[in-house]
Parts: structure tokens; sequence; C-alpha cells
């Protein structure tokens, strides 16, 4: 194991693990055919041709196997050979992914080396074509643990064979690798597909096609409290919300740009009548031709015309993924005509905007990605280099006014503009690109936009296209991950389980309900015969946050015993106190 | 003109007048061929081949001839003639239209009479080849007016020459023939195209497509009331909101049994994957593979999802009309799941929903369909006798408890469940199909739907499909026209517009402002250097409810002086008081 003070080179040791798997799979299987043992994020894995197929009951006698190799602190060795020595030693071997390979590197008149694990007394334990990365010796390794087996084509290719990789992780400590362990673990217990499944918040059907989520009433609840707070406080900064169909005549994207270049993602119809529709993929060339149907004036600007509405993309079914990818995406989509006078300012309210909205879901780690043009290459962006180098200073100073936390991607910048995207981290830890603010003075080109100024004259707006969710159904996702299931009060789908401890308090139970219906609060009834431990186990897996337990007391009192979820203690309060309690934490 | 204690014939006096047209029409023009004159709603029409276009210019001298011919009270005289005799006589006249119905007439062994218009002295002064129906002379038909021209191919067919149809309107009495121009005049200002451009609503754009409204957010935020409405008094009747895409794969509606019977509603998307995706036309699918995701018990049913989403159908473009005639048509729909028990209790609770939201817009009259089984074909409907029979019992007594303005359509339910449809009047009197409750044995058959019931055994529900607007952008447009644009204060888009006498009170406005917009209150602001009086006049143009005139005393008083759409009187009040006025009339 690695001594604390000196630099670890993580991704050496776990290359250096995945030799150690291969050797020990030689001693198991000699007749298996290496691919290739890269160390990725978080391990490593190995590639097998092997004669049978391995499962995680094998991984044990692997593991003991490897502990072994490592105990005998193998020196990594390397030396250089030539093609004819590497090819003649791998076909000797009955290597033939690892000839295949030696072949072509040296065709390609790169050198070769071969890496080998060498004991104390000088026997060579196992040999591999190799670029080298290595620790010293086998000792120098860290915890590890065999992760899963998984198919995959030699060199990536359907046309050849398929191996068998194993994956491994691979830590410089035991704290370490057991707190990589118990994340994942955490991961899987919060994956929003089996909550969605649990909760019954969401389903797919063979019948409606793959990427396309069907919300039943729990996750319509939360997904429509998601889109009614972005929209109030939208509201709040005069977005004007605006109402477009979910297609167009494939003309609107000619003049858009957008055919040609996404058309795979945008299948036609065409219809009896001989017109080619499409369903939206965005919703900029609608919100334009809404923009272009009105005069404007310099005095309605900035105009902010906001829409959750879905667009259709038509990805691959092999990127489609529970709500963190869809087919049919719901987005908080605003479109902002502004004067370049205006381009400033109104980033700094969306900045607040999505701050606000990242405080609202505890979301306090989050980084900003500036991408501007490519200084080295100028001529390539649509736009006055006059136009560009204000709006890129505009955006950094806009950012730097609100975070730290950024970070300037030199060439990143679309053709059209300049944008802002905005990484979050959730509470496992993990990055997740949520917030995109767009400028563009490309489109308004295009559709020909127009405002009349203060002169009188006819003039061109920018646009600032802006998502604050990005797609409602994969922050959803992100959301249900990040909660682990156990939403806030004010988005939980069901806000309080009302328990009766028995049957002779139903009466009473129906009383609470009137009034938490009345008052607009999201409750279920738990009237079963069964034991109030039984009610209380079940609500506890709904992830409620609020259990009512009504017993005689709460009758005598007109009250309720409130238990909050994921704990033993009971708070009784009185009816009234509680839905004033529940109504505050509902605001947004 | 006819006496009043005499039964009028109305539809035999405009096919009269049809013919003093057409007799008017041959003495400004000799060699004009005739087509057909039948009566219509509330008139007739003539079509002609004339050799130049006619305009409402040549009216006056036409409607003169025909007074004059009215005057003269022609007898109308009926004979029976031979083909040959008809045929030989309408050659002779070159009436070359005439000759080949008469020919179709003579060949099919019809009856062929001709009616002639004779002067008292005997004297023919018109021949028509015509099946009669007519009034007894020329002398009996009432006040008349000529109404607009219009092409038409002869028999409908665009492979015939066009003829010019004159179209004329024809009334017992002068008040009658009055208060028919006079509603049509306020249909014309009412019309919910010019309203929906004059107020800013909605638009439609050549890149987007025909029938594709695009809402602006005046028109957006009426749309969203509208939803917002119907959701609130479905949610009070528990029905569960969810959520689909706008999409399925063909198969989808293979199993519902629509691929086949609607396909040129339902253009095929073919997607690089193969798959062939359709929008959809209708949600119902959707909403069976939502409830068959999860298991059901008895206890949950009736179980009611609800849904305010757009469908799409590829209406012909002939078809499409403003907002009445969409091809993006947001529905509030509802598929409830019920034993078969509860379907009369259902239906109540439905039909009690959609008395309340008539009451909301003060839809006073209103009749109901109630379409059953042909009982002299019964084989031909699913399910069995006895079902239907008790099926169609509970439909009518349900109704029978509703309304005594009820009829039965006998053979006029679909082959899958009998059903309601509701009529509607509006403020002009013209009748609307609005409300729908369609039960249905079919779908859950197709289907396989299941709940297990008290007994712990599978049982089939029956399903309810419920549309209460129907769709939204009908129900919207008909809301126009129903309320002249001057929509009621709970779902007008602009509720107040601040009106400052002068920019010296530009500052109180700015106050009143703050305090509608934390209420929540939409409102505008018309702080433009002009003259009160054009303020106000500006303000009625936008048919906003109430109009906030703030001068020296508003300020003084911390008040504001209200003055309502359509009135000259102004009353002075608190703004406090005014905002709680306004809160009420918000509410629903």
């Amino acid at each position: 194991m690695s001594k604390s003070n000196e630099p670890i080179d993580l991704a050496g040791m776990r290359h250096s693990c995945a030799h150690v798997l291969a050797q020990a799979v030689l001693t198991m299987f000699p007749e298996a055919k290496l691919g290739i043992g890269p160390a990725i994020d978080d391990g490593f894995y190995y590639d097998f041709e092997l004669p049978r197929p391995l499962t995680p009951e094998d991984f044990p006698e692997l593991e003991k196997k490897m502990k072994y190799i490592i105990k005998q602190a193998q020196k990594f060795a390397g030396r250089e050979v030539t093609g004819d020595e590497a090819t003649s030693f791998l076909q000797e071997k009955d290597q033939r992914f690892k000839v295949e390979l030696a072949k072509e590197f040296a065709e390609k008149g790169e050198k070769l080396t071969f890496y080998e694990n060498v004991l104390s007394n000088g026997q060579i334990m196992f040999t591999d074509l190799c670029r080298g990365g290595h620790m010293e010796h086998t000792g120098k390794i860290g915890p590890f643990k065999l992760m899963k087996t998984a198919g995959a084509y030699w060199r990536g290719d359907e046309k050849n064979p398929m191996l068998q990789r194993i994956y491994g992780t691979c830590w410089a400590t035991q704290a370490e690798l057991d707190e990589y362990l118990q994340k994942l673990e955490e991961a899987k217990k919060r994956d929003h597909k089996i909550l969605g499944k649990q909760l019954g918040l969401f389903t797919f059907s063979p019948l409606v096609g793959a990427g396309y989520p069907m919300f039943l009433p729990k996750g319509a609840t939360i997904k429509k409290l998601l889109e009614d707070y972005i929209t109030s406080i939208k509201k709040a900064r005069d977005f004007k919300f605006v109402c477009i169909p979910h297609l167009a005549k494939e003309e609107l994207y000619v003049r858009s740009g957008h055919l040609g270049k996404y058309d795979a993602m945008m299948p036609i119809m065409e219809t009896t009548e001989g017109e080619r529709m499409v369903m939206k993929p965005m919703n900029c060339p609608h919100h334009f031709e809404l923009f272009n149907s009105q005069p404007h004036s310099y005095k309605e600007l900035p105009l902010r015309f906001a829409e959750n509405t879905a667009v259709y993309r038509y990805e691959k079914s092999g990127e489609v993924n529970g709500l963190f990818r869809v087919r049919s995406i719901t987005q908080d989509d605003t479109h902002i005509f502004v004067t370049h006078d205006q381009i400033e300012s109104e980033i700094e309210m969306i900045l607040g905007l999505v701050k606000e909205l990242y405080d609202k879901f505890g979301f306090e780690k989050f980084k900003a990605r500036i991408s501007v043009r490519d200084p080295k290459n100028k001529e390539k962006y649509f736009g006055s280099d006059e136009v560009w180098q204000k709006a890129e200073e505009k955006l950094v100073s806009s950012v730097q006014k609100w975070t730290k936390d950024y970070f300037i991607g030199e060439g990143e910048a679309a053709f059209y503009g300049p944008k802002i995207d905005v990484m979050v981290e959730d509470a496992l830890g993990r990055e997740w690109q949520l917030s995109t603010v767009q400028l563009d003075f490309n489109q308004p080109e295009n559709f020909d936009m127009n405002y009349t100024g203060e002169d009188g004259k006819p003039h061109r707006p920018a646009v600032l296209h802006v998502a604050v969710f990005g797609s409602v159904e994969r922050f959803l996702g992100i959301v249900l991950e990040h909660y682990a299931g156990a939403l806030p009060v004010w988005l939980a789908p069901v806000q309080a389980m009302i328990l009766p401890v028995s049957e002779a308090f139903n009466d009473y139970a129906r009383e609470v309900e009137k009034v938490l219906k009345a008052n607009d609060i999201r409750y279920e009834i738990d009237d079963a015969n069964d034991s109030l431990g039984k009610k209380i186990r079940n609500a506890e897996m709904t992830k409620v946050p609020y259990m009512l337990v009504i017993g005689e007391k709460e009758v005598t009192d007109k009250a309720v015993a409130v238990r909050d979820h994921g704990s033993k203690n009971q708070e009784v309060m009185s009816l009234d106190a509680f839905v004033a309690k529940i109504k505050k934490e509902s605001q947004y």
C-alpha cells in the first residue's frame, strides 16, 4: 500500500491492478486470450476471451489470486522490443488479439514495449504488450474490488468477437474504497428509475415507445409543481407566457437553418395534402414567428416569451435512459428579445433567477462555463468583432458578479453567439449540467426581427435563449435522486398520510381529511384494518413527509400526532396548527 | 305578405323568392343560364352563369326588379310535363344546365314539373323546371334582402363550370328580417378571428401551418385560465391528473383499433430506427396503458385520469377555421375507469360538473342528446343486450334528473357504447355542441383491463370518455364571441388598466401597480403623455373590465376611481377595497 506522504498515481495503480487481474485470470484459464486493460474513472477493466462465461461468483477466487500476486510485490519491468520480437513472443503464447495490436503498432512505426511482472528471484510471472504507466511493484497497489462483468466487442466493433470485460475498482486506502462502495450503494438506492416504480411516479409502455415517459398521477403532480414553481419565479420577473403547437411545417426549420443539421432527430410526416410537417425539436422558431406577428417598440423590450412545453428529439435507442435522456423533453424555455444595451442587465436578472431556483433545491455548489470565441479564429463567427467582444465582456462580468466558480471555454461558443452553462453538484457530489443562457445574433437576422427604436427607425434585437431546468423530465430524475425520493413538503405528491390508529377513529380521520382538502393539502388516508405499526411502515415506504397519527387523544383534542418521515418522534399539535405549518412549508 | 294567423311556410317562401330572383336576373341578363335555386337555413340561393361577374353593387337594381315582381302577385302554377316536352322547351330557351337535369330526371323515370309565374292577365313571366313547394303567388313573399355572391361549381363538381351563386334572406315580417340582419351584424362584430387580432390574442404563421394557432401572451393567459378552471372543478371531484407524450408507436393504434379508420388524420413519421410513430389524435390509448401499468383494486374505482393536452388531427385545409376548427386541439380529456355499478352515479357527478361550468359562463340554455342503439339492429353493438339496456336506462335516468331538455337519438350510439352530447346556446342564440360523455365497453376488452374485485377475482371495468370543453381552442373562440371580447374579470387577460390623468400622477400609479402585482392581479399601465379621454378610449378598445383613473384626489386619498368597461360612471374607492373586490371576482 502506498505511503501517505507519497503523491499517489491512482491511474497507474489502477492500470497495474488490471495487469494483476490478467495474470490471475491466466492462472485460472491458461487458454484465456487477452484484449486490453486500461485504467478508467474510479477503477480499471480488462477484456478477455474465455472458455466459459465468468460471473460474480468467480470474483472471490480471482480476488484471492490477485491478493496473492499483490503480496508478492512483483516488480513491473518495462523493456523495448522490436515488432518481430513482440509478434513471435505473442504468437507463441497464442495471444491473437495482442498479436494484432503488435503488428499494427509496428506498421505505424511506433515503439513497442513489454511490461513484465518479475518476482524477487527474477522469475517472470506475466508479460503484457503495454505502453506502461505502472507502480514500482504490485505491492504498491491499494485496496481493490472486482465489480461486474459485461460483454464488449473487440475494439468496440460489432463485427469482431464479443469478449468478456471484467470491471474493478481500486483506491489508495481502505477508507476511500469503502466510501466509494457506500456511495455506489447509496446511488443505487436513489436510482430514479427504481424510485419511480416504487413510488408509482411514471412508467413506459412498449406500445408508446422507448424514451417517452408517461406520468402517473403522483409523478404528474411533481412535474406540474416543478413547472408551476419555475412559472411563478419567471412571472415575478415579468416573463410573458405563450403557447405554441408541437409541430410546424418543414419550411420553418429551413428558415431557422436547423433542417439539414438535425434531420435524424426530426422525422418528417407527409400529410394527405402533401405538407411536410415536423414535431418541433426546439421552440425558438415558433417564438420568433410569434414575435414577428406583431409590431414592437423599444418600450416593450426586454420582451420575454416563456413556455413549459414538450419538444421531440429522436435520440438513439441506445442513449435513452429513464428520465435522464428522453425523446419527449419538457423544456422550461424562454426567448428574450433585447436591445444590445440590455444584454448585461438581462443576464444578471437571469442568473439571479437561476440562483433562486438552486437555493430552493439546496444545490449549494455549482460552477459556470462561459463559452466564448476561439480568439485565433474570429472570422468563423457570425456578427461583428465589436459586438462579440462587448457581449463576451458582458457575459464574463455578469458571471463574475454571480459566482467565483467559473471558467472560460475558449472556442466553445456556437457560431451565432457566446453562452453560459451552469453545472450543479447534487447531494451525492455528482455533477449535472443544468441551466443555459445562450446569446444569439444570428436568428434575429434569419427571421428579420425588428423593433422600432426611440429614433423611430427599425432596429435588430438580440435574442437570449434561456432554460433553467433544461429538461423538466431530467431535472425531476435528478431531484428524485438528490432527495433519495423523500421530496420536500412543497414538492411531495402526497404531503400527509392520515393514519387512524384503529377503525374507531375513522370518522375523525374523515374530518381531518375534509380540512386538508379544503386547504389544498395533498393527502392520503390509510383506513385499512391494519396495526398502526404496519401503517407507519407502509407510509415510510411512500416517503410521505408527514404521517398524521389519530387516536383517542387526538379525537378529544381536535389534534393530530405529527410524525416526520424517517423519524420516530411524534409531535401532537392542533389540526389548525398543522394546517398552518404545512401551508407555510408548501409556499414557494 | 303573409297574414299573421296563417301558418307560415318559410321554406316555401324562400324557395319562391329564389324564383323571383331568377326572373329578375333574366330581365337583367336575358342570356343568363340558370342552375338550381333552393331554400336554405335563413334564406335561399340561386346559381347562374352570367356574362359578367355580379357584385353587391348590382343588388339594389336586382332587388328593385324583385320587389316589382312581388308586387305583381304573380301566381305560381305547376304542371306536369313529359321529358321530351321539358327538354325541347329548355333547349329552345338555351338553358343547358336545366336541359341536363331534365334529361337525367326523365332517364330515371321521375315525374317532371314546370312551375310558371303567371300574371293576372295570364301572361307567363318565368318558367322553371322545379319540384315545387311555393307560395300561392309572389305577393305572399315576405321582406327579403340579397346578401352576397360566391363561386360554386355546377353540381359541386370542380370539373364543371364555375357558376355565380347569389345568396338572399327572406322572412315573414320586417321585424324578423331586421332582427336577423342585426344578429348577423352583431356576430360579425363578435367574430373571434377579428377579436383575436384586435386584442392580440393569437396568430397563425404560414411557416408553422394552417390550423395551428399560436397564442400570444394575452391569448395564452385566457387559455391557461380556462384550463386551470376546469382543472380546479375536476380536482374538487378527485380527478387525478396524469401526463403523456404527444405521440406513440403505430402499434398503439393497432391495439385500440383506430389505425385503418382515421389514417388521413394521422400522418406517420418513420424514424431512423425504423419505428413508425404517430402524433396522438386522441388520448384514450395512452391513458389505458397508464391504467394497465399498475394493478388495481375495486377500492380505487372510479379512477379518473384527467389531462389538458393537445391532440393532433390533420383536418382538411378547407375545413380549418380560426379557433373553431384547428389541427392542434387541446382537450380537457378524462377517462374514468368504473365498475358497472358505478356508471349511473359517475354520470350524475359529471353532469353536475358540466352544469357548474355552464353556470360559470352564463350558458343558461342547453339540451342533451342521448345516443342509444338502434332497437331493430341490436346485434351490431359490442357487449351483451343486458349490459346495454341497463347502461341506456342509466344514461336516460341520469339525464332526466339533470334537464328536461333532452332527446333520444335512436341508432346514434357508437358500436362500443351509448353516449350523451350536450348542445349549448350562446348569447346570440347560436347552438354549439360542447360536452360529451361516452360509455365504452369495448376498449376495456381491447386493452384487457382488469381490477381485482371484492371477491379477489379479476373483473373488467367500463370506461367513460369525458370532455367538457371539448376543444379548449374552440371553446375559447365561442367564449370570445359569447362575451363579444369583454371577458368577465376572472377570465380577462388584463383585469385592470391603470390610467394616471397626467404624468404628475405616474408615481402613485407605480404604487398602485406594486399593490396589484403583489396581489396577482393582471394589470397594465398607460403612462403615455396622452389626454385621459384618449387613454379611456384606448382602454375601452382592449375591453379591459376595469379602468383605474388616478388623479389628484386619488393620490391624496390612496384611492382609485374605478370605471367599468362600457360605462361612463366612475366609483372612487380605496385601493384596498378595489383589490378585495377584484380578488373576489377573480375566484372560481
